[in-house]
């Protein structure tokens, strides 16, 4: 039996996310000063840096200004561009579903994973997730640490402390907190992407974080937590927090616009694509200031 | 030179979103009251309805519960699932930009046609919406009416005018304005899908909205606008809305829950995903009251 | 065991494609009289009619003569065009691979099923087939029975011995038979395309086939046998003679021109692309008369 | 007015593909010895190779023998797994068709580039090809240097006149010639794929086996050409053979099994996939000895 489990129903699916209410929304509005709104999303293009293990994005023009000036004509004078976008679901800017990854062939909540199938997810899916609106809780390791954190290091318990002292606030239920390590700025400032190497949470952090009551974690980079992992492990932050605690990742964040408004809580707005089935959802979740 | 055209700069790619200012944004936050969220998208799946002219979405499975079921092993315990989806950029709920449709050559701002070719729209593309988070207004022609509009049937001026006096609110510069004609919901709830029917503005109705500021049209039916068009004319809101007032369009909403609620004004955010160059995106609206 | 089960050793992936050996292709390349061509495929295109079970064919260009006329210029005054396709492997005419298709978690020659998985068949995928250089075969049953078949009529035994008769030739060991029941052609000539109706083999006269020695057998409709299928079953046809004697079937054929050309014997080569582990393989076949 | 237009008439769209015959099939077929069928095509997987400029393969299962093992069950015993490819239509093993590129303007036979658009070519493509049957010819050039040639190494004149040699055989019109470099045995050896430099004809030697009237050229390496491209021009020999003589390109072919069978002719059979104007089509070539 598992932290989270049974917390809010055998037939629960939307985990920690539950620990959002009406209350915690409030409150996130109130937050709101000079009304400026901020993307945390990567721009989607067949460019992005993208790891081995998946395709990368393909966006293909179905009709297009070059197909009129080739002498194409419609009545009516309209004139359109249309396209179709093959993406792998968690690439770029992301959301990982609570039925993304588990472990012992049991998803969050109990549900086995042969729910999981060649035609999606019947349990845990995108479509399951909802809109998310609460507090966002900026955690800036970069201006903590003076840099971005080199690849492979850890953020244990300590700096994660540090970080939330110098916000001056404590976590609340409902939060989502979300990570600056540079990683992000690094590899689009030019450096080569390294799917395989990053600073991120270790385990300890990640479950303080959980026990917080935090209901999502972001990150600026591309696994929340640091790679390579500790020998033995693979994934051991996405299996404790996604399977174990209910919280879905949220991958690939842009946060140093945000950092530079110096603010460290704001109105917290993300809605994923309700994708039947889907282990997760491009996503452009939106800081309110 | 058309109504919107140089108002914000010979190089402006937002057009009417630039009416939303931080006091836009800072009243809206202020109508939150009982924190409720709700998505006005519908579920992203292969079996949605498609028109005829696009392909329909495609969701495929990288890797599933089945292939441990099968056998296959990871080191470490971990176990995943991760997906891949093809889908139209036109497809379910999403936002046009305004490098979707125009005529004479030439799209909103004056910007050539030849600026959308096979890999994309080098102006005005999804990636230069940016979030949109301002008052959001529910123009509730079904509660108007008693029931779902027809299909064919024309909204006009007469009928905007008294689905806002339902409201007792008036328009302001930077209002998100949403219209429910009931086409959605009825489609639902079983009928087949008609995409060359459907209720919908008329051009001297969608103009007066332009003229009244707002930022963003959306509704829940396919094209905003009526289907058949007036006699000669090919999606001549379209024309007008999009290319000559700077205006993105947002359709395919799911509207009933939020009528369902009774409130006509609410914080409004809806985030595009920052396709480059794509003429359209699949988003997850949502209404927070 | 089944019939063809370790016939050709329990590592064979081929199936009764092994039937076909270098006397098999000489006697078949003597039977060149005119040097006539044939192709036995559909076009392939986004107009094609598809079944309800899965997608259709999406065809995208990269690259194209609109983007030329839309100013875009090349050093060295090359031009190109480019494209991508998407299509569901068992669309138009295609091979179905020895993998495509089984009954009681057992494959062809006894592997199990748990050998296809999310990335493809680790056994008897299109990439194990390699090409097939036969002598083909002509059944030609709209001559036969003066008109196309009807929707619904099972070819038994004694229409395929009325055909056989016909031709004046008998069937030898490695032969690609090809039933031509005008299925095809009824729909090509503008009727709506019914995947759920038509004429085709019943399993007696499949097993006939099998047992004379086929190493092949191919047919101008959708699935080789009679659908509806005989109460109570599901693809018999498909079932027998994929998986229990290791004959790949060749669907969707064009073969009212090869009809029209009066022989019954020719020259048959055709090649499936060597799709690694995929379920089947678009394959454009060829009769060489 | 270009070396090859209007030769078969000005709608013509098959090229050089005219010259051959019943006769040239004829005495093709009479070159079967052995009656061995060698496929001259690369496996078609997402691991495959992919120049930068073009996406990779993907291969995705709608259905597999893991959703049985996860314990879906089907009516009447049937089992099944179905899969769809994505995939550049330039990519493996493939066949240029004529409109895949051209200068000023102009496709082979004088046809506008404006017939290419966004939904395909009207004029020239993969669907215009139809099967080739022809004698085929081995210039073993990797046999004749001894090793295979180096990265840049550009095929001249004395070098096709001096594989001729070897042969032994005097070129017809409307053989197929391929070219064995050895730039895609080094590549499939595990030296990493560079699309940038790799040996192959000049300008020259393209002109003068063109001039010997081949219905068509094929090689083992990307480009047929060498590359880098001299000076100042950019893929002369595709400028010139495709869109000047007609000559369709086949690309990517794996010829150090055929070269190992010690043959120089043989009957040569390829059928590009008829996809509605495509620029291309993945092909399975079979030499039969």
């Amino acid at each position: 039996m598992k932290e989270a489990w049974g917390r809010w129903g055998d037939a629960d699916e939307r985990g920690a996310l539950n620990l959002i209410d009406g209350a915690t929304v409030r409150s996130a509005a109130q937050l709101v000063r000079s009304g400026r709104a901020i993307s945390l999303a990567q721009p989607v293009s067949a460019a992005m840096a993208t790891p081995k293990s998946r395709p990368g994005v393909m966006h293909f023009m179905n009709r297009d200004g070059g197909d009129y000036a080739a002498g194409r004509r419609r009545p009516g004078g309209f004139q359109f561009a249309d396209d179709t976008i093959l993406m792998p679901l968690h690439s770029g800017t992301h959301l990982d579903a609570l039925c993304h990854c588990w472990y012992d062939d049991r998803l969050y909540n109990g549900f086995a994973a042969t729910e999981v199938r060649s035609n999606g997810s019947s349990k845990l899916g995108a479509d399951s997730i909802g809109p998310i609106v609460t507090r966002g809780v900026l955690l800036d390791f970069v201006a903590l640490v003076g840099s971005p954190l080199e690849d492979g290091r850890a953020i244990g318990l300590d700096m994660v402390r540090a970080a939330m002292a110098r916000t001056g606030i404590a976590l609340r239920a409902g939060d989502a907190v979300l990570l600056r390590t540079g990683w992000q700025e690094r590899s689009s400032a030019g450096a080569p992407v390294d799917f395989d190497n990053e600073p991120g949470l270790d385990v300890e952090a990640g479950i303080f974080l959980a026990d917080a009551g935090v209901s999502l974690i972001g990150a600026d980079n591309f696994a929340i937590e640091v790679l390579p992992f500790p020998e033995g492990t693979v994934f051991p932050v996405h299996q404790r927090l996604i399977r174990d605690y209910g919280i879905p990742l949220l991958e690939g964040l842009v946060l140093s616009p945000l950092a530079a408004e110096g603010a460290s809580e704001f109105l917290f707005v993300a809605a994923a694509l309700p994708i039947r089935g889907a282990t997760g959802s491009p996503i452009n979740p939106v800081a309110i200031l």
